[in-house]
């Protein structure tokens, strides 16, 4: 079953363990509703990224359970039942203006059904705040560390918790951070270990990253290989 | 106990499940050989890495079974136990030019008592040798995949396996691939999602969060946080 | 004869096989109509490209039988009459963000008197839609692959076809995707061989490029060279 | 049929038109004698491209037969037969420093059996000297124009002549030339049409598209799509 | 005699041989109809450069025989005398889109009392329409040429020509023209010799320059060095 | 007093506080001597940057007490007095590959008459080290931070210690590195304030501002004006 | 006591010797008027940098003693005490359009109970007007410098003056100016020592430099070390 | 008549009022020698510009008279008779490691017949060395101003001084230089008019614009057009 201007790939949530996402940039309204459709009568959850509030109502409209999560800029009907694996991710935030992409991340793990713990406004310059929330830090799974400017928070975090940390550089800042290049640069470079890194602003990659790995402690089949 | 130029974390091994490992560039041969003596002498395995084979004689004076990986550029004495999860890590390459980073990668994991399994030669511009090997890389709970030039790999791996990816650039190429930034880019702004990237080159880094992420699945214990 | 405000090249047509092509950047809607009517005195077609729905309105004024190609943001009135040659292009897309660029690709194919054959929404991360498409692609003559992101399609495909491709990176993506820089960084350095790539959304460029072959394997006698 | 240390695709010739080149660069002396010599026994061709005096020693000493193009860098062994479309390729070069990468694309091409003619130094600071030559340009079927430093020359030869142009940039310069970027801007927005590019320096990357080109010409057939 | 926001530097016509220009961009329209105050005031014409028509509406409201100059953005009241060199400057522009840069250039060459001949739409893909008009730019005594896109034009120029040449890149493309980038490195790297090169758009600093090498082939003293 | 191939600047002592500087890259070390000779005729310490120990060796064959600072890449005759602020400066550094540019800050400010305290391998990722220094650079005047890789240490420090803090990149890592571009960006994006920048591997300027700073502090007089 | 959606640190003003600063881009009117309170509430002066005149409103309803400086962008409620130092910061701007970011630094000193001294309007092209300054720049404990284009004031200005500089390049000019990057190159490169930079258009950041430096030569305490 | 290698351009003299340059960068000592016995038995001077001493010895093999200047990495034979303008071109030079690109401008101009006034080590941190020149400089009909770091000298020079200024970048410096990219970015964008820019380490380039502009004050008469 298809939506007539794209491919909609039923059979990932089985082949890869979660529902396709709708990517909504450069798609219209009435677009993202159909394949909201094609999705729902398949039986999967919706999950749209990079939505506009006119999508949230093309979508609404349809169905009206709809959530509209603005900050994050996300828009879901249902959710995956819980992953399993009994560990929560940790989604930690330098400062508010890198909420929106915080916010896209834990957005897309709950809709995946995974639990999420937060951590906000805990810049590097002040270490206090980082060093109080640490502890349950450490209680986490995985953890998301999204940070603009000079990116530097991931390196922290991965000095104090041996847990794998996902790296999200946003375009927060202005002159020199170059739209979240020096960021990316910092996470890239880290002198900490065990930091991986997405692309900037991508919160909803960090996601999907940290739910692969909790999938795989909570010991779910792989995908079958493709026969050929 | 620490050596008179640089200080030795022994804590990390309890702390972060694995021991530290000793970066060779811009050491001195004997600089080298004194921290391994003190990791030596405090029980743990030596994992030494960007090393010459100046190194490796200087560190196999003092410990005659220590191991060249010359491909790797690793010097190796004794490893850790095995971590337990079950799974095997994929060590996934583009070209054989890409092969001293995939190398660093293996000893890496090797040297950290994970079990690895590669796949070599099998570059997007030739599905066949990629889609013979998919069966095994599906058996796998997590992949590194190493790709130069343009960096097309972990793309296409993670779409036809559903574990997490660890994208490695590598600073194979000419002229536009500008030392590996192409195959960087590439990386970060891949279609598939689950795929995070570390540094050009960083084979180590990669490695390192591929441990993290089994010893997760193996329920191991995180590090106890810091006590303020 | 030419309009006062730029040389109308009407020697081309012959010179070079094809219509000479009003870019409509930095022109006023006037401007353009005034063109096509000189194009059109002298018994040619005419293809307007980046236009706006106000380009086309002025050129519809004179020209009713005017067609807008929304998408691909295209006006064309009349065609070349076809090519000879027995092959179509294929045109592939790899996700529904660059069909504007394929667009005009096909569109001024078309307007050359070129076959098209479209193949959209095959990204390399689920490469069963592609193996689809694959006999369809085999008995063209040239392919135009376009993609944004990582842009490593036309180097999948270049593996599985042995025909010329021509790469047009799109500015589709975002953060290190730096407006197509990432694609385009990926196809320059594509370790498949065939592949020679365009400017960044210049589906137009690659339409005169693939036209160009076509017409060399249809057997058009090349310019006359001008004479000294 | 296989070497120990890479994967010999001995069926690219039946489907891609033309023998596997092996890329010397990070190859030892002894495995490209290796690889030629598996290709040789299934009665192929060899062309060794960005190869040392010490990589054509290797292959001499077990094909005496070899032969040593030193300025293009490349070894070959037989060549394949002629392609056929009865038209030659043009191989123009803005600069005598240039000739490193124009000669790596004709020796290529005769390799793979296609016809080369010549035009060196003449850059665009000097018409006369390009003016001469370009009724000989205007007889072949696909120009190949290597320039470094502005890499203008694509831009005029594709306004003389109304064939096909593979744009090949070449590191050749210094200052904001910056390693051959300068070339490879100029190409990509060349003001004319039917320009294409490869990388900086590519010079058998363009002999490969140039090749494929004259085989449509010649109506060779597709290479037979990949089963599944 | 200053006004009260800004320094007016109201010696600088007699040291520098022409009156100092006001630069609009980020100055009030009320701001800059006071310095012509200023300026008028001591004798002097007035341009203003990247003004805005509501800049223009300032000034004219105070002198009605302000002219404004739309495509080049500017506004003059007045001109100085003829520079006295017998030489005009000959301001060449590749494409239509150049047209505002050449304009600023010409505005300015002829409020500072120099003498300019025009040639439009001749880009180095149609060598004829810039061959038809050799003549007049060999009479010239410096020619400007404004380009975008690969921005070759002054290369051409500068063979075919022997006078001082000012090339001008401009922002017009897109892609990889990286707002002007592509062109800007192409002049600074030209193989002709005699080509100097201005910020990218900046038609005002390329007339200058051509204002200054006419003053001193016509004799005009130099500006008193400044005493200590 | 002048020696013939550079003019050397004996009243910058006086005017600035602290005598002139040699930066040897490009001098013979003949000229560096001549050069230090000049200066100890007038009473003045040396102090020799960038220097090779052939540089060194020059000026100990005219003044055999000379010090060779080797991993500073510095030579010092002699030394100014003590500045009199009653501060030190603590020079602090994330990892042992920074030693070179943090000793070059502390052999120039001990030059200078500097007191300088020492905190080494205190990288982002080990905080521990770095909090157990802390104490000794509160009591500092001013800190100069030396951090390669991501630059993360001055954000931390100057969010732990109140005074100036002098950030200096340092061209130490690999890859997205890119000799000290991130570090450089991370600085300049700092989340922390208080923290200012100087060039890359730059230690002699970040000791001069050091040096400036602590001398206001002594209310050292400024500089008399020029003289017009 | 902390407003809900960001934590206030109160504790700030003793520990770094001046209030915490809101930073209102990506904030709310409403929000940066609640953290306003949430500081008065607790004695400490408000400065909330990158304001729009809705972030002004929404402060001036709660407190109507607020004051809008429009070009600088900021809103002041009170200001600290002055420093002591007994020297003033000169606060030197090269062009007109630099005006906000040095009016940035001068709000913000002034809040922070600096005494400021400005010199506006002072380009290097133009020596007088600087020269003409120089004797009040000399009375001053610390430079800042704002300049935008080539960013070369601060090198002129630290070799006529003995004090510390903190250069700030503005993302003033066009073309090559690539928004303030070539002066913030020219200023990271500067040929004079005791110049040290902030980021482009940082106007607050070079301020807090300032003041640090001016209350270590007021003898103000550090901070104490935070306990552990 | 022609060396068999490149073609020489023996009309140029005529035609452009100098003698073609041998650039030899990538030319064998035996090519240079050659190309200059045809210049030579043309009766034309010789300029060899880039030369190492080996190609001096070609050279002086040939032609005794040879003179080999070891800074500029210039070989002459013979020089052009005077220009005739009666002006001097100034070459101006920031700092001593500049030199090279200086001396490369000065032998160009003298090889011409041009006379060349020098003023040397003039940085913009030390104002007075310059305007103790500015006098001379005024004199002068053009002026060469050749800088590194951050490239402020020919802003300076031209602020003082009313003739054309034609800056030169050099790639001295480290770090932020990039190799010259900060000095060519600070010329473009220079606050300053009359100055245009050349390639970075262009000091021929440079020479030649300068030799155009004084043949042109000295009324030589230009070259004739090509006929067609």
């Amino acid at each position: 079953m298809t939506a007539e201007f794209a491919r909609v790939d039923l059979g990932r949530a089985e082949r890869c363990g979660r529902p396709e996402t709708i990517f909504c940039e450069g798609k219209l309204p009435g677009e993202v509703a159909r394949i909201a459709e094609v999705l729902r009568a398949a039986g999967q959850p919706v999950l749209a990224t990079r939505a506009t509030s006119g999508h949230f109502r093309a979508v609404a409209e349809v169905f009206p359970e709809a959530v509209w999560h603005e900050r994050a800029r996300c828009v879901t009907v249902g959710a995956a039942g819980p992953s399993g694996s009994g560990f929560a991710v940790g989604v930690v935030c330098a400062g508010t203006s890198d909420l929106p992409v915080a916010d896209e991340a834990a957005v897309t793990l709950e809709a995946f059904g995974q639990r999420v713990e937060r951590l906000t406004d805990v810049g590097v310059a002040g270490l206090d705040r980082l060093l109080d929330g640490i502890g349950m830090l450490c209680a986490c799974g995985v953890l998301i560390v999204v940070a603009g400017m000079e990116g530097a928070l991931p390196s922290v975090v991965a000095g104090l918790v041996s847990r794998p940390v996902i790296a999200v550089p946003t375009s927060v800042g202005y002159g020199a951070s170059f739209g979240g290049v020096a960021a990316l640069l910092g996470m890239l470079t880290s002198c900490a270990t065990r930091v991986t890194v997405v692309n900037i602003d991508n919160g909803f990659g960090a996601a999907c990253a940290a739910d692969a790995i909790l999938r795989l402690a909570a010991d779910c089949p792989p995908c079958d290989p493709p026969t050929r």
